[in-house]
């Protein structure tokens, strides 16, 4: 599997579209918000930078894309016209994988742009929006040339998925019954990766600049622990029922491995501190509950809200799964995934853990 | 009709797409190249730039798309090479319309990429592709950023209809019959858009920065010259036809009009001298035939020709047309358009007109 082709959040405006599936995530963007702001406050009095650079990576498609980025300029046009500067000019990267549906995003710029023009007055200096599709884990801007990097629930996801997992049969993911060397091929792949995204990044931000990242993982250090593999375990359960039912064959179920990784916050200081460009500034750790509508008392809310899971993980993981299991099965497997949820969700109360890391690059 | 929504090419890779009916603007862009090559080599040379810039502009989406900036990279890095100077890094911005199938082009992006790379060799640096959605009657760069322009066959469309065409009844665009207040409306809407075209570009490419750029235009003075304006009133006679027939409501023909002007070298020139910023190195008018395909001597081949430049108009001129008649007339109009060509490309040789200009900004 080719992660750079195959993975993307579900494009156009269905309703299984990552466009109307993103609640959660933008419930996590505005939890973080604060970190961020406090981030790029500093960064652009400390530079005063006339043409300042915003990259997002991730930014997939629909109204949590252009909702970041705009609320990073708003905070520093209020700092910039508090101290009476001149405008500015934003030089904004929206980046994502080449799969992303880049399109929806570029025919909803011009109404984004006049509203938010009309929103902040005359005042403000061009805003210029340019859409970067490329994998993170390589070079994606000039060297010195991006000011601010932020990035939200992308960074979890590996460039490939790790080699060596021929022993994790049944699982999708690391599960507690996957073998050490499942573990340790997840962890080395995470290595490689994170460390090779802080070299591409410490390349292109300019001295001073600074990065707010986001992604799901995990407080424990174990990897297998429940708060960042219950989720993919559930949907293994759903994908298990079918292969018993022979829907799916085994074999197809057992080569399936998702290219993600949930690290602790140890493991990535970790590598930071290898890597040597970067200061921690902060690292936050918040939950988010799964139902992120969030009406747990009403047992019909909950039946809903069990389905609507299923929903925003489809937004997120149909077209990897599409690519392996085709088409085909995805409502029914969906469709099982969501009643799964639902018992689990009527039984205990299950969050995502969010690590948020807030770095600046060195001079 | 706001251009900057409606107007782009045919979009995805289906039979009247603009990616399998660019070979006419493919034959310009091969036929003007070498004026490309001379000023992007003067530019490197004088500047020995260690991250250069390269935009695209209308950009379109289709083979051609990478085809012009893999030629530029490809020059730039000859004369590095023999300079024995290090590798350098490549910035490219394609830009067109918010419409333009933007997709497509990411998603080819990654074949494309390992292919150059791998006719590169090692030596070649970051090539950085960014895609840049949006009018370049606007600004669509960071000030000072850009060494080098490129723009072919975008430059002819205007940023909207011109206003007060009411009596360009029967006409969709200038012609022989159209008054006096006609012309003088398209001139005006040219001079505009030519000059904020300047402007803007003034703003964003480094002093001694370059651009190249090559659009439809005219030889003579008369702006209803045949070999402007020919092409148009062909597709006018065919939308007559059906108006005549009852198939389309003479209304809706006398309201639509071109946002398009072709002017002279003259006409350039004038509002490149009151821009200021720039230098013209060169202006060059060059002439291609209608029948790209140019198997003019058998009459089987010529019937294919006709049908085939219908094809490619089709492919240049569908979204605006849709956007105004509707989708259902246009199989209809393109089989008529066809046979009307068919005819006078049998009894004449038809040309279009090209002028190419070479300018650099002053520092």
């Amino acid at each position: 599997m080719e992660v750079v082709r195959v993975l993307h959040m579900n494009g156009g405006a269905g309703d299984f579209s990552y466009a109307n599936n993103s609640l959660l995530q933008l419930k996590v963007i505005s939890m973080t918000r604060p970190i961020a702001e406090e981030a790029i406050s500093n960064l652009y009095c400390s530079t005063l930078a006339t043409t300042f650079t915003i990259a997002d990576l991730g930014c997939s498609s629909g109204p949590n894309t252009f909702m970041v980025v705009s609320q990073l300029i708003k905070t520093v046009e209020n700092i910039r016209r508090n101290l009476c500067n001149n405008p500015i000019e934003y030089q904004v990267f929206l980046n994502d994988l080449p799969g992303n549906d880049f399109n929806a995003i570029f025919k909803a710029l011009p109404s984004f742009h006049e509203s938010f023009k009309r929103e902040m007055g005359d005042d403000l200096g061009p805003c210029l929006f340019t859409g970067v599709p490329g994998s993170f884990y390589g070079r994606l801007f000039p060297s010195r040339s991006v000011h601010f990097i932020h990035s939200s629930y992308s960074l979890h996801w590996l460039s490939k998925v790790p080699e060596g997992l021929e022993e994790n049969k049944r699982n999708i993911y690391m599960a507690e019954t996957s073998p050490a060397s499942v573990l340790k091929a997840y962890y080395g792949q995470f290595q490689k990766d994170f460390s090779l995204f802080l070299r591409c990044r410490a390349e292109e931000l300019v001295g001073g600049g600074c990065m707010v990242l986001t992604l799901l993982g995990r407080r424990s250090e174990d990897p297998t622990s429940k708060e960042c593999c219950y989720i993919w375990e559930l949907l293994a359960m759903a994908l298990n029922d079918m292969v018993s039912q022979g829907i799916i064959e085994e074999e197809k179920l057992d080569s399936f491995n998702l290219p993600k990784y949930m690290p602790s916050p140890t493991e990535m200081s970790i590598e930071i501190g290898k890597e040597g460009s970067f200061m921690v500034n902060q690292i936050q750790v918040s939950k988010v509950d799964w139902n992120v509508y969030n009406n747990n008392d009403e047992s019909n809310g909950l039946r809903a809200g069990g389905y609507n899971i299923a929903k925003y993980m489809r937004a997120v993981a149909e077209p990897i799964l599409v690519s392996h299991f085709g088409e085909a099965i995805m409502d029914e497997l969906f469709i099982r995934y969501g009643e799964i949820i639902v018992d689990r969700i009527a039984k205990e109360k299950l969050e995502f853990v969010n690590i948020t890391i807030s770095l600046t690059k060195m001079k």
